[in-house]
């Protein structure tokens, strides 16, 4: 690369009127060109520093999924669903490597599915990075780890192993080409030919990642039938509690953290001034917005979660906090870079009430969902896609979308309907193609066989029975007798009764 | 955005003698125009980039608190302590938005509290993004998190609610715009009549996050006194140890994790060259060094922990060297970009000291903090302040806060008494603006019986009686009769004495 | 710093004939100037942000050690570990700071070891910056962390002192000089006189982190011998499982998101064009494909040991899925850069298969090692520095290692066997290195008995006879009589048998 070293003593001759005009040219070009080559690495290093940190904050997520999903279920089922959220990002990775991707991104080609780019051939380009890779595979394991939830404590894991590797590999990838891809049919960035002259706006994934794990989780908890007890013999609800209410608190927090990578990070890039650049305003202030509109959503669905709870049920749950936070950013997710702040916080508002109405209905019909998932990303993540139909802001559309004139946004905002009829159309579309996929592969799954663990396996728990034994050894039996029996005096009044003593310790532990 | 392409072929005829001296004018100037607006746009990007990341950092440290404090209160407890933590995040993003944030920073305005940019109204400008209100709001909610360790077990949840909105929404809002806001009588960024002609200099904190919720806990936890059977009747300190030091550990590594956004990231920009620009020098070169100031700190203080906690109570206690970590990484909060990487290791040398030192008052006092918050967050961060007008040096406090000529620095480095000065006044006035404030508050809510929790509630413990349950079940009660019997021959020899059984699984769990 | 402003008006008097060329060419300078300096900042900026987030990364591994060393030890001894994690980080930051980054990167020096930059004098400098500093320190804990888990449940807290600042403070500085440093004997960026014309090829430490801190673990657990019971008296293998499965997934999934800084962050550097710059592809493009690798490499260990290991032992495990996960990323962290993605599979496959072997090799010769540290990161360490020189592709190596002309490559790539000689002295070298130094230390403590706890700790536990107590209360012994009944009703079936009920709470806590 040349030098941009300048001095006049270099120019002056170059500029003296009997000089060669060529050679002043060269001098001065040579330095354009050198600056236009700098400031385009710089461009990329950024935008590519911006992604790769933002998916390793969505990755973070599989971690957080895998600490909730561990604390909401019982103890002995612990090892299991621990394993199926490992195997979502390792199995997830090899089979969005080999033809996920390219189903999703692998322009040009039709509206329904991609067609190059297996196996990264021909990667990177113009077009895309490594980190795009990246960033596209960790969402497309987060669905699957969605729908894990709703099948957790009763499902084989050989089944497991099926619908996570179609679901990650066919039926996600397909979505995120409908609306993601330049090529897709209900994108927002086709060149031309847009839905509804708009195309829906799904940002980060309400409906594209949420919505498709909960619907599929709705369909496997659907065909597989409720937990043993979860439902006594008068049909009431017995909530079968999760084991630890610490690592549901963790994995939500962690959630959160890497919400920041899945909504801010959807911009791709960042170096990027709105109204010809140069200005203050730019595409780093609308990132920060998506992080604001984000994080308010999240906690007014919290809130209200929070103390709706306590007047219908009677006591603060943090486990109901938790699951409400999440409604809101599912909900938030779709729209969280077109909103202003203050309507993030109508999201989060609806949310919780959307996941509350939705949680009565399961207790009603007696859907058994150990996450809540398809009520809180199915429910929810079909919200915020209408929040965005109604409360896309009509500057905020074009900054995020741009090149379009008179693109219609939110019918709240005098946007007319149009984005709202796409966003319609999305939810059906999603659903209705989730439910044509995943839905026989259920069903065949269930005559096969292959689906629900025996009744022996489920009392006793797959931990014990499939995957090595149970998840936590607090003591070990040889050395008992070798324990200490300082502690001896402060618990002998108990011992009056021994009869009661595995009583309590049952109950305690 | 215009081109900067630039060939001699396009040049050469500008440049000819007989040629519009406009024409070559405007074309050089639109170049020089690209290239101006594109630089401005990668300093936004990259400032942005960095603030943002680092505010996720320090949203991270919410995980931490969240985990140090289920994990340093007893099991009963543990429902109720997470709840207070969500709950600081998703109240205080609410206050922060509506209110605080202006209280804060809504310049222009008095010395005393800020009066603009209420809900975020007309935000961005020039003077901020929504990257710095986020940062901003993770500031925020922090301080709440302390004053929750000091109360803990054994505070009404209303009164919880009331105290963390006020305090996130005025007590520490009014702190921060004395000290960090550009009109604040005491910053150190105030164009003119700055306090002893050079304000305090709180870097990321000490006093303004560390002391506050420190003094705030002190208060609530003298008005609340002492948790049932804290001392015997002898007035002996009897230890109530958390319930896992697992979620201690992983809640100390994960505040670590975000002290890294903390400090450094106080810098807010990156972007900036010292001593003209342009060399290897600058703000990159101050935030790398604020990060290792801060990381020598806090290991100091941990080593010096460790051993003298082994001298004066005889063994290695990784939950003592965990505070004392904490304590060195508040203490140098103040500092950390103004001193020497060497004088850092004093500051933690020191820290641990101090902490150790008010334990013992405390203990002689029985004063009852179930996370040492008060000794650990008020006393080595009042510590942390007179560090820094100790040891601060000339080169870097210039550097750090520019543009001033003269100003006062660390009297041990030569910098004279006045930055001491303006030190102790910063110590002097939050805590009696805390004490002010937070001190009628919680006697308030304790004379309208609003504060503690019943004598029933606080032994059963507040997640049976107010949170829906205990935050555990390692095993449940319905599947006992179906467990596999298969371990029983390694356990049988144990059953001989049937009336110990109980013992030992109380003991043991 | 100058201004960009440029106006055709300012410029067109300086263009006209009769204008002082000396004053155009100032205009002119400056401007270049100007841009110069801005764009160096900005890859500063960049280049900073970028590796300090990494060493934030890399840093959150060691909050991953302790979580899964805590995870795989029996609940008695997970004070100690935790503590040993904590303190290499803390112990570990002064001795680096003090002598240890003197040791491994003070140039100029010979290529044994460096001797500048002791307490970071003279520092930063055009050569490197805090930055580095604080990335380095955050490899260099890694090693003793990794040792720790060989040696864990038996060794003396001071032998671990000794040990722990003895690895970090030299025999791991000394091995990252040789090759890492521009001036070490074996490294690839020396200027000249290069091992095999090649210098090895280790690229984030396969063999300077993962073998230094597998074989000091070796030689550790040699010599103090397997724990009680890990051998039955026929000689059996026993396995003694770790106490919480939940801490070992979240350990492994926390050391899976630190290794995107450890391993695409050892480029130090992000904002640089590949082929003259300006064009779509850079470093940022071979970081971003480094992150791939380093995923599909892990992701494909971890698949093959599950279907392996249901093969050999029958059930789903995730503790050895975790290993195996880990394996892969020890065995790619040396060649990450410079392969393919399909090599990186293969990388993976065979990794898993190493593990396996290694661990059967283990217990044929009743060799103990709790986390299987010795297998998993100096076996699969040593696969991965075979790999690189088996698999490196000509193009990767010249844009990672630039500037040498017939620079050897992987030898199934068409390079040569030059690369794969200098792969296998590095790990006779390091081999012999650490067995030479870590080795005699173990022996020499071995023989003044500070290396093995006495067999009654050992048997009660360390946390209980060293630490201060149990990690674990999940319930009050004062509580108990005060906890309600209104479980009773459902357990009572159970009490009919009151002999049994201690069998059963040691079974199921």
């Amino acid at each position: 690369m040349d030098s941009l070293t300048c001095t006049p003593s270099d120019l002056v001759p170059l500029l003296s009127s009997s000089a060669n005009a060529t050679a002043l040219a060269s001098f001065l070009c040579a330095r354009f060109s050198t600056i236009s080559s700098q400031l385009s690495d710089a461009t990329h290093a950024i935008d590519n520093t911006y992604l790769l940190f933002s998916a390793y904050l969505v990755f973070a997520m599989q971690l957080g999924f895998a600490m909730l999903c561990a604390g909401s279920v019982r103890a002995k089922n612990t090892m299991n669903i621990m394993l199926t959220n490992v195997l979502d990002a390792a199995a997830g990775a090899l089979s969005y490597y080999l033809f996920g991707f390219a189903f999703a991104f692998g322009a040009p080609s039709n509206g329904f599915i991609g067609r190059h780019l297996f196996g990264l051939k021909a990667y990177p380009s113009p077009d895309g990075d490594y980190s795009f890779f990246l960033y596209q595979w960790a969402f497309a394991i987060a669905a699957a780890g969605i729908t894990s939830g709703s099948i957790a404590e009763r499902t084989q894991f050989v089944a497991y192993l099926i619908y996570s590797s179609f679901l990650t590999g066919f039926v996600y990838p397909v979505v995120s080409h409908w609306f993601w891809s330049r090529d897709g049919w209900a994108s927002p960035i086709r060149p031309n030919n847009l839905l509804f002259d708009s195309g829906a706006i799904d940002f980060a994934g309400s409906g594209v990642v949420h919505m498709v794990g909960g619907i599929a989780g709705l369909w496997g908890a659907l065909i597989e039938g409720p937990r043993i007890g979860r439902f006594d013999r008068a049909g009431r609800s017995v909530a079968l509690r999760g084991h630890s209410a610490s690592l549901v608190v963790l994995g939500t927090f962690l959630l959160w953290f890497g919400w920041y990578g899945f909504n801010p990070g959807s911009f791709l890039t960042i170096m990027k001034g709105y109204g010809g650049g140069g200005g203050y305003y730019g595409q780093w202030s609308a990132v920060g917005r998506t992080a604001v509109t984000t994080t308010l959503a999240g906690c007014t669905a919290a809130l209200t979660t929070l103390f709706s709870k306590r007047l219908l049920v009677g006591h603060w749950n943090v486990i109901d906090v938790c699951n409400g936070l999440l409604g809101g950013f599912a909900a938030i997710t779709s729209g969280c870079s077109v909103v202003e702040p203050w309507a993030a916080i109508i999201c989060g508002f609806v949310a919780a009430w959307v996941l509350i109405g939705f949680n009565m209905l399961a207790a009603k019909f007696k859907y058994d969902d150990p996450l809540e998932a398809a009520q809180l990303h199915g429910g929810c993540g079909a919200w915020g896609l209408l929040f965005t139909g109604l409360f896309a802001t009509k500057a905020y559309v074009n900054e995020v979308y741009p090149g379009l004139s008179g693109r219609p946004y939110g019918m709240f905002m005098g946007g007319g309907g149009k984005l709202l009829g796409a966003q319609i159309i999305q939810i059906l579309v999603i659903t209705g193609w989730v439910t044509a996929t995943m839905g026989p592969l259920f069903y065949v799954l269930k005559k096969m066989n292959l689906l629900r663990i025996s009744r022996e396996d489920e009392t006793a728990g797959m931990d014990l029975t499939r995957h090595g034994g149970f998840a936590y050894v607090y003591h070990d039996e040889e050395d008992i007798s070798m324990r200490p029996t300082f502690m001896m005096t402060k618990i002998e009044p108990n011992n009056a009764s021994p009869s009661t003593d595995g009583q309590r310790s049952h109950s305690n532990v």
